[in-house]
């Protein structure tokens, strides 16, 4: 779907892949309201299928697929969450599925990818090397490209997740989500801004890639330069489906430190006793460092995944 | 309360507490289950206040003194989750607490407990020790004992836990919690063989604290000489309170190697992205390394804790 999903989009997404995802709970924390003087409530997408909330939007893209698109399987580039989950959604359709990753992907992600049967080839991590080593293996295999966030469904599906939490909780004066290549926050800011009038939406990134803070600043897509940052996940651009739902639906961009970003993951593992990894500790931490204030404040955040090298934690030496 | 509880008594824990602490949620992990060939359901202790199930039994014998028992505060020995839980009831009662604590202690526990605003005094890591230094607190200061676990308040307390496992998953045919002075190993005893005819109950300790196993198999308490295990909860001996509990009710005492815990601990990290500490992986341990073997069983496994030194993770070198 090349086109700009709507709300009945994200409906017929729900629908399609409610069987195969789980509806993820809905946490809170004492200690963690009083340090940011708002009422979190964190969406645990880190409990999510495959640990992460691209379950929901490679799942509606592979079902949506029809039989003669799906039969030579799907491919993809991805630093991994995305691989992990078009390789177990293209599972349960009986596909194959084919993954680019650049060579800096984290060693979980790219055992998970291995573990749901899909096969990698490894790229440099920028953008070009990306799409390159996709259009290889595509010529090779004919495999249907599901991007991991410029495509209709892919969006409408990661809408899934906010569309849930504003059902759990109700009258939510701000939602946040992290932003990479931009699918769980255009998916997001549909969902809330549709079914949640008086709900803003904030997207959060690292300032070692600040592209989408620069893009929207700059009103064009500004592209990520190899960025190095510890949420792996948010090294991507914003793709030209996502960007005019951002400009249009998300009400700001915020930017957070690195070590604002481990200072919150530790805080979320510390007190909430769960785990999440870098990339899902971001919109947190622009609360717990004041890059925005939100105090007395009822605000969703979404906790997009938990896939962590538990034998390279950023607080060990 | 000196006696044996009965069923009765967990009622009335449960209905004293429950203002007070989480109704903790019961998850699942499909990978797991295919580890283990059984059908495991956990009750998230590890979500509870104060990261463990302790804060059930000493926020049930706190809230049970009268005013004039209360007046002078509270004083316990414990290696940690038990002084923190009776650091915070004490608080929500409005009296001082003071712990005597083994000076091997994790250093995140002495942290909870300071931060509950209890007065810590330290002492060695044996039971004499810990009997002495408690003598001399309760003499300087007047307050009331709350054992950790040979006290029929706090043993009625853990067994709400197990209540809440059997009311929300039906059928199951075990439930294993592990045992170190036997507080939630009787009051889980209790409250299954109570409420649900058909269900065995299990406890598992470390091999190197193997005192319950031993006891049970001699008909006697048999202490535990300072045992080293990286499961600081379960170093302790039972009591005369809680050894025939266990003796009566529970069906089988299982024990586990070290490393087996430590697998244990880091299978429940990866692949349901929660923090539970070492005490509290020891029954999936007895499971995965088929000390017991439960095919085919639907099997509730009490995840007793998650507080853990972040930095001091034990598959880090």
């Amino acid at each position: 779907m090349k086109r700009q999903p709507v709300i009945e989009d994200i409906f017929g997404a729900r629908e399609r892949i409610s069987p195969f995802v789980h509806r993820t709970p809905v946490f809170t924390s004492q200690s963690i309201n009083a340090m940011s003087g708002a009422s979190l409530f964190f969406k645990c997408e880190n409990f999510q299928k495959g640990g992460a909330f691209k379950i929901r939007g490679a799942c509606y893209a592979v079902f949506s697929l029809s039989d003669k698109e799906a039969e030579k399987g799907v491919a993809t580039h991805s630093s991994g969450n995305h691989a992990a989950a078009l390789a177990l959604a293209a599972r349960w359709r009986g596909i194959p599925a084919y993954v680019v990753m650049p060579e800096n992907a984290p060693e979980v992600k790219r055992k998970a990818v291995q573990g749901y049967g899909a096969e990698i080839s490894y790229c440099k991590p920028t953008l070009e090397a990306r799409e390159q080593g996709l259009a290889k293996v595509i010529s090779r295999t004919g495999a249907a490209f599901v991007h991991p966030y410029n495509n209709g469904h892919v969006i409408a599906g990661q809408g899934t997740a906010a569309l849930e939490l504003t059902e759990d909780v109700p009258d939510l004066d701000v939602v946040m989500a992290p932003v990479g290549g931009g699918g769980l926050l255009s998916g997001t800011a549909i969902a809330v801004s549709s079914s949640s009038t008086g709900t803003s939406v904030v997207g959060v990134e690292p300032e070692e890639a600040d592209d989408a803070f620069r893009s929207l600043k700059e009103g064009r897509i500004i592209p990520a330069d190899n960025p190095q940052t510890i949420a792996d996940g948010l090294r991507t651009s914003l793709g030209d489906l996502t960007f005019p739902i951002i400009q249009r639906l998300v009400q700001d961009i915020v930017t957070v430190s690195e070590s604002g970003i481990v200072e919150a993951m530790c805080t979320i593992w510390e007190r909430m006793k769960v785990i999440v990894e870098a990339s899902a500790a971001v919109p947190l931490a622009a609360l717990l460092t004041e890059r925005i204030k939100l105090e007395g404040k009822r605000v969703g955040i979404i906790l997009s995944g938990g896939n962590v090298d538990l034998e390279k934690l950023p607080w060990m030496p």
